[in-house]
């Protein structure tokens, strides 16, 4: 594929303006840097490729031939509309699998090693033998086995912990003991892990597969939600955390963002609430995955970023 | 070297005796599990080998062959007491590397993940873009390169982490990037560390190695203690908190424990404080230890947890 005009749609238009001149991209590409507001008309049809984290309003395919999303998720992009079939689309993965796993396992490592219980310890001055587990012990199974699943599966089992995986397909996939399929009821062993990582995207397949039924089937699990909010039933999570078939929820996705100030997981005890921050693109990081996929696409590389239109992801 | 009679002295002496039953030991083996104030002078003469957390006040080495100690650390084995040459000594490492590390890691995410940031914002319901730091970005140093101060920084060199090392001799060693002599001035990039963490045995020569000298080279570190107390001069570490070269300490070990309820530490603003749980030996894992010790000891097999009495270590 050969892009000569690039179009960049973004609040952040500037700084990545900025980035992109620090670096030493091919002399015969062009580029547009404009605000959502910004973007006309006469920009997508000028445009060989358009870069945005959501789609704009105004947006039309132009002469468009390859979207590339900054974030991950491409729900914004996709949403409610007929995607036009011979345009690529490409989203940012690059070091989203890192991030999303310190993330988590920075959450999965304050509960083993018991930071809230010595913190209230040392308020009391309180010396007592109370032994952090080791992560070995542990089993985790995590929703979604793409590349950014994968990646967090691989740290937590660097350490020992047993991870399951659940997905659409149930397809089986390194580094999980075992991947089930999110279509059947829950099986026993992912029904005894004791963290439940979502990471899955928001499709129409992913919509609410963490509802009642699969909710109850924990007893004491730490829900850490690091995909999308809409996979979640979210009075459903409530009278989990109530009823203690969730511990305690570690939240960085929601519905509605940002969360709404009478939203009752801000003030619920049991509830860690994050600013959609598990995976954030710094400008830095987006640039880079999108220039080395522009390389990959114009020296007719395979891309391990493209979205299956289909599947959503 | 042949076993044959195996004396135990703890305050744990049932719950160990418990473990020993459940295990198949060779049945040409005699126990005797004893607390420390029931252990006698007929004990140590009918016993080859001797295990315990400490030495009884009444300790004499008898007939004993092989001393083992159930903790990582040998100093309160070895404190002043003339070493009989013949009579192995070994020390309880087997599971302290990963506990260590878990331990470790646990505090530097909590800090690069914002932990407290977000509970702060999420008591003010405040949704601000405030990203975590990917730990690739961050440098760290441990004090100690022996097997658990080495296995601290495969962990954390395994998330791309800078990891230099500190030891006596200054040996370089894998998996860190260098290793300095702590007889040397602090070495300017071991001054950049993010992370500053012992793990180091106490020894004479490891006695206030962090010290004031040290202490204030550092600009914006967080220290963490999982080796001794006694390496540390608490004087300095205060200052060095009141003058900001050292952010946050975490402490797991301290020269007197239980730590005295009037020390600052248990209040200090800037330090946590942990009851020296940073690598408890579960009575499981150190009966394990030993009769895996007690096994290569048997079969003329390289033991890697002997004690080098010159080193004290």
């Amino acid at each position: 594929m050969k892009i000569s005009t690039i179009l960049f749609a973004s609040p952040m238009a500037k700084d990545i303006e900025h980035i992109f001149n620090s670096k030493k991209v091919a002399g015969d590409k062009q580029f547009r840097f404009r605000t959502e507001e910004e973007v006309t008309e006469d920009d997508y049809k000028w445009a060989d490729a358009f870069i945005a984290f959501k789609r704009p309003p105004n947006f039309s395919f132009g002469n468009i031939k390859w979207v590339h999303s900054f974030g991950a998720g491409v729900d914004k992009i996709l949403k409610d509309i007929d995607w036009k079939e011979d345009v690529l689309l490409t989203r940012t993965v690059c070091s989203f699998g890192q991030r999303m796993s310190e993330y988590c396992l920075s959450y999965i490592l304050r509960d083993v090693q018991n930071h809230l219980r010595y913190e209230k310890m040392q308020a009391e001055k309180n010396w007592k033998l109370a032994a952090p587990t080791p992560l070995q012990e542990k089993q985790a199974v995590v929703y979604g086995t793409g590349v950014i699943g994968r990646e967090v599966a691989e740290t937590l089992a660097s350490f020992g912990m047993t991870v399951y995986g659940v997905s659409l397909s149930g397809t089986q996939k390194e580094p999980f003991r075992k991947v089930y399929s999110s279509k059947e009821p829950l099986n026993d062993a992912v029904a005894e892990a004791n963290y439940v990582i979502n990471t899955m995207p928001l499709t129409n397949e992913t919509r609410k597969v963490l509802n009642k039924d699969v909710l109850t089937r924990w007893t004491d699990a730490v829900f850490i939600n690091v995909g999308r909010g809409e996979s979640v039933d979210n009075e459903a999570l409530l009278q989990a955390l109530d009823n203690g078939h969730i511990r305690q929820a570690v939240l960085d996705v929601f519905e509605s963002e940002p969360l709404p100030q009478d939203d009752p997981f801000w003030s619920h005890p049991k509830v860690i609430v994050t600013p959609h921050i598990s995976a954030v693109t710094t400008p830095e990081e987006g640039v880079d995955c999108f220039l080395n996929t522009l390389y990959k696409l114009e020296n007719g590389e395979a891309v391990g970023n493209a979205v299956d239109l289909n599947r959503g992801f």
